[in-house]
């Protein structure tokens, strides 16, 4: 039986947050932590978009913190399913820091977070297919593979050398 | 000049946690986001422990989420420094869930977090090199140079071919 | 002098929130005062998209409540100034409920908040004029003085039989 | 059959609150929708003292802000149901800032919430007859009528024209 | 010189809360600690009416906590100072819990909180003694001596043979 | 029957928590009352471990508060169950504050909790008998009847002539 396939997107989630004192440490600026809290909601709120289901976070790939955001300033949050697996979803994740007043803006931070949808019992279940239509989501699509199975070894449950896709970054490139 | 050194058990952190209703999903368990920000803060600590420093977090790497985490568990978490670069530390976090009526505890999450080591004005300063000392500890502190290779190629800061370190995992191993 | 204008589309902002429990009354639906916390966080993000400054809110429009919204929901608010007054900008903001597991999506509130522009020190200051172009916002900015007569009539600032704006509404229309 | 009467000042409710860091901007002024949130509780409260009942907001009527209240300061609510009809309850709300350590006192805001009384299941239930004693309390009686006329124009579920109360506002007066 | 009287009942204060999710415990019950909480602030704001000072938090002394208090029940806390010793003062604080729709209301707690008033720097700073004038409030008045030292010889501060007020208790009653 | 034993020692808990703005109050220190709700976090998870059961806070005996926590500083609590009675379990708390970046640990507070074990009914259970080993803790168990004798007389269900524990500290030492 075929998989019923959906745009991607129809996933896309836009989320704004104003960063408040108690999301800040000493030094005023947004704990990691904090803003990982932001990006896990507003991922899942896209991963439910797709499949119409609750949805539990799996895992988070490696992200990484550039320049400090600070008390006050707007944070705007972009997600987007990238491609799903069973009951799997990627989820894409930018996020943007801007200080209103000074007028600056800067790309702050990427992620994939992984969902899977589950029953009301907390049970796995299968999800539509992610259907990429621009060049953008289909180059994200493409890398969900290969991150996936980056992700896998990682977690030890893929052995490196079967890893296939992610070998060829190493070897070729 | 040579640096100074500091055991990694001196950066020890244990946090204790009871999972409140805010914390969880419509499922009643605590969601993935809340728990990395949770990690975040014990391992900052640890971090700050290392350092004698305030930090900021720099990046967390890959992290899976098995099983679900219950209203009303106990969260335990476990941070430790097991590496330090010039004025960045990774930090080995731990994390264990217990239903104490029913007597089941089961280790539910293992994650690295980077943190660097910033003055008042939030300029990165050097901090001591890390001391392991213990088997398990070694182990952790031979395995960062790998783990920061995979960073640093992730954040597009390396081209894969110059991740030695990395690289023989998928030649060799 | 001219004041400088800007589209009021620039002021556009989206804002996506997860219901959790503590937003929550005993009958597990979104509680009204929460709701409105949430409205102002993105009205004043939309006034200082506008102003590029700090904004205060200055009064808050009749908001009514139709549809109880649950635990678990997803709200998108859409916040977008309608035209401003020297230093005051009105902000007109839509509410959507979702229930994504049901699929059912309802539009739950509508609300005007008014914001005033300041400095540093919280003195008011002036704001560019809004620009409305499409027919939607252009009714929109029309209707702003006639609101903006209720405000003050209602705040005791403003005689009814001077609201001329106001009082066609009652004897014409 | 008669309802049954309850003098309104039973349902008088005081609440005493302290402007914490996460309630301000960066102003370090209380936010508005923050204070919009504590005088639903306060007046929820207030209206389920009345009614014996579970409560939902219906609506609130326009509210402005007039002064800053800082960080530190004491915020008193003060809020009593002034009328009711059938299922629901209209509650005036009063509040007062205090900066303690300097001495001062100021009338921040007055507010109109209207609630609904509810039976377990959502379903709205009639509520006793309020009953007006003193003059103010008896004057915010008789406005009652006024302001839900008001309400249900804004909402638009009554045309001006049959606002009868309304519109002698402005045409007399 | 003599120091300014100020009347106990000048320092009153009234705190209405509803109990939110997040205050309680898996049974539905508010916690003790969220409970203490709630007092401290009132108490607070209570020292600081009859100091306007800022004022920090010196001892607490023994609660019981008798019946549990339930998810959307309203705690009502009453808080007055009952004597002041050079910069400290004593406040006596009176806790009900209502269930509204059920119409029961128990007296929950009761509680003694002790608070030292400081200046900017944090340093003591001396405040009115108190002036208690009913029958109820001189009882409290003039059990504090007593209460006093109790807090002393458990704080290791007095020895207890030289606790005369408080060895009366026991010789003789 | 004999009641089932169980080292205290089993029952230990470490808990770290970073001060955040909002557990500040204007002088930026940590507030008594979040101080209180954090000890009966620690304390609580620590009778859970002794009882394995949902506990209920009963009583909290005297707290001082010797020295400000300030903002950004590390908190760590320390708890452990010193004896039972029945159903109830008596819980000893150290609070040490930490400075990290300018070396400083100070002993902050000590306090006991006392806690109830409920089934899910919330009906009180026994519990094992606490086995003290060390000398510290055997002190502890000990000091655990006069603490409960004070604790009975100050809840007014116990004569002060009766408390024979309790009596023989003002008359003898």
């Amino acid at each position: 039986m075929l998989r019923k396939q959906k745009p991607v997107k129809d996933s896309f989630v836009t989320m704004t947050e104003l960063v408040l004192p108690n999301d800040t440490n000493t030094l005023h600026n947004l704990m990691g932590g904090r803003m990982m809290h932001l990006m896990d909601i507003a991922a899942a709120v896209s991963a439910q978009r797709h499949s119409n289901r609750i949805v539990v976070t799996a895992s988070v790939d490696n992200v990484s913190f550039r320049e400090p955001i600070r008390l006050g300033n707007v944070v705007t949050l972009q997600a987007q399913v990238t491609r799903s697996f069973s009951s799997s979803m990627e989820v894409h994740i930018d996020v943007w820091a801007e200080d209103i007043p000074s007028g600056t803006k800067i790309k702050s931070n990427e992620a994939f977070y992984t969902f899977v949808a589950v029953d009301q019992s907390g049970r796995p279940i299968d999800v539509p297919e992610a259907l990429a239509e621009t060049p953008e989501d289909i180059q994200l699509y493409e890398g969900a593979l290969r991150r996936r199975q980056l992700r896998l070894v990682l977690a030890g449950r893929l052995k490196p050398q079967d890893a296939t896709e992610l070998k060829s970054l190493f070897e070729i490139e």
